[in-house]
């Protein structure tokens, strides 16, 4: 399985915590894959829900609520919308076998409540201590994540994504199928047990269907 | 409890069963609002779900799975988008003491493979087949349904709903709190009994949030 997400979303901390519950009950492997959010927006040429006043403030509620529902805290960072780059790049540049505790310690630093460390991930220091605090090279982590090499391979993994279908996150790639948001992940487990209700043909199908109408904007 | 729905939408359709079954539950009265998703997608700047090819196809098979789970047969209308105006429109005409099993109707014949009738709302053939056939005089209100007056009032409905921070259908009002989508339903139980876990100056708090960044398109 494949997460992808930005430390963005309110709903990708939620859904990072029970893509961990679901992979570990399931036995898959979950990699974690860090994409720019605000880029697929401007693939999409759509408004993300904290850029949508009246969404904006519903999202925030409705994730205390997800999280609540999942036995997480969620308390908002310091500012929102913030700039991820620098947590994003660093989480690419940790190896693989201790990517899982560099996700949760940037995530929790950024909407668990911080733990220990200061508060979010929008700052350098706030990235390093939240990385050594999950006993990693938080500095040269940080140091590392601004080199040109590490930029564009996160521009790409965004635009993979993209390419892939993904148009929000979280979104979970699981034998080829994606499961958008923190609701989708509930539609996993019958997808693995062979019990998706989807029809085989439903994509071509419906791709296809024609509009009888369109929206005049 | 006010739902604000618009017969486009398979989450409002699933939404609506599930409303019914809600305010059932909690001896709630349930005014259905009808209104235009296109016209709050215009006031709010935003595409429809349907609008982002790779959104589209997700959308559908996120709606049959959300349909199946609630026990409720999901089957695509002939097109969409389609024009849903007719059946909005005759939906404000209808009695309110038969306006449920109205919009009962229009939503089974657009997302429940129709029943007895022909499949969709997209004309007025299949809106008026739809009516009668849950007992209403579907000829008087089809025709009614042109009615300036009747289309004015459709549209200050819609403008109402977006002035009270409606984003999106469906979406639930209980008490002077909103709820959306499908998912958003699952939250009412909670709140109706005093346990909702927003704390009680989320909205003010949130809403101030200072941005550290924005994103540049």
């Amino acid at each position: 399985m494949r997460f992808f997400f930005d430390y963005i979303s309110p709903y990708a901390y939620v859904g990072w915590h029970e893509a961990l519950r679901l992979a570990k009950a399931h036995g898959r492997p979950l990699a974690p894959e860090p994409i720019v959010f605000a880029a697929v927006l401007n693939a999409l040429g759509q408004k993300g829900p904290a850029e949508i006043p009246s969404k904006r403030v519903y999202t925030f509620k409705d994730a205390v609520r997800k999280a609540h529902r999942a036995g997480l805290p969620l308390v908002p960072p310091p500012s929102h919308p913030f700039n991820p780059l620098v947590a994003l790049r660093a989480t690419l540049l940790v190896p693989e076998a201790h990517r899982h505790r560099a996700v949760t310690a940037l995530f929790d630093a950024t909407w668990g409540g911080g733990g220990e460390g200061p508060h979010g991930v929008e700052t350098e220091d706030a990235v390093r201590v939240a990385l050594d605090g999950a006993g990693l090279q938080g500095a040269d982590l940080v140091r590392r994540a601004s080199d040109p090499s590490v930029k564009a391979e996160l521009k790409a993994r965004t635009a993979a994504a993209i390419e892939l279908g993904v148009f929000g996150v979280p979104t979970i790639e699981v034998d080829g199928e994606l499961f958008f948001g923190v609701d989708g992940l509930a539609f996993i487990p019958a997808f693995l047990a062979g019990d998706d209700p989807v029809p085989a043909d439903a994509a071509a199908r419906w791709a296809d269907l024609p509009a009888s109408a369109t929206r005049v904007p």
